[in-house]
């Protein structure tokens, strides 16, 4: 596992001091991402109005929207997955099935060819049968 | 565009009434969620001891977490399903090539099979011109 290390970022004009097994620029992301949040919410004039604790909340709230919409989108990219898996296994089961008709039509043609070539010596040997009987 | 609704939601043990488009259902599990990751976070020793807005920013730290983890498995998604993409065409490429294959077999054996009852019927009647002369 990697180690642990300490990673400074600035939310909302706080330094926190995380520590963990994440990278130094996941966790700036996830930083920068919050005072995004924040910054947007507090453009709006009814936040400004509520109290500190409300405030959170609401900021929370708005994050686990992100959270959840983006699960969400993560739950239907898994189940289109799951169509598309299935869609992979009946074309490849087909393709399975098309490559054995064309070998036994392959074989078929083969052996019709021969036969064929049984065909012309047989006609040859009978012409030249009639021609010398005709002599 | 569905209605506007109200639906009144208890996060942190305080009453939030949410005007929005999400339904009730969605919004109620929302608030479960995050309920969650406060009792979750706040039975850990270090997190009590901090001052609440340091607490907040914590949660939204955890939250946003989970946000881009979702994101992550999300966008890994979204790759592997250009790549499945990429493979059905493929694979319906084949298919249609190999459909090619198995018209152009079947007509090339219907033209044999013609040619044989045409040197069939060739063998039989130079067989009767020959029992013919030989009567």
């Amino acid at each position: 596992m990697a180690n642990k290390n300490d990673t400074s970022v600035v939310i909302d004009g706080k330094v926190f001091t995380l520590s963990g097994y994440e990278s130094e620029e996941y966790l700036q992301k996830v930083a920068a991402y919050i005072n995004n949040k924040i910054s947007e919410i507090k453009s709006e004039d009814g936040f400004r109005k509520q109290p500190l604790d409300v405030q959170a909340i609401l900021i929370e709230l708005n994050i686990a929207d992100d959270y959840f919409k983006a699960k969400r989108q993560a739950d239907m990219l898994q189940n289109e997955m799951a169509e598309k898996d299935k869609l992979i296994y009946d074309l490849k089961h087909d393709s399975v099935s098309a490559q054995i008709k064309i070998d036994s039509n392959l074989a078929e043609i083969k052996e019709l060819k021969e036969e064929i070539l049984k065909y012309q010596k047989n006609i040859v040997r009978l012409e030249t049968e009639l021609e010398d009987m005709k002599k």
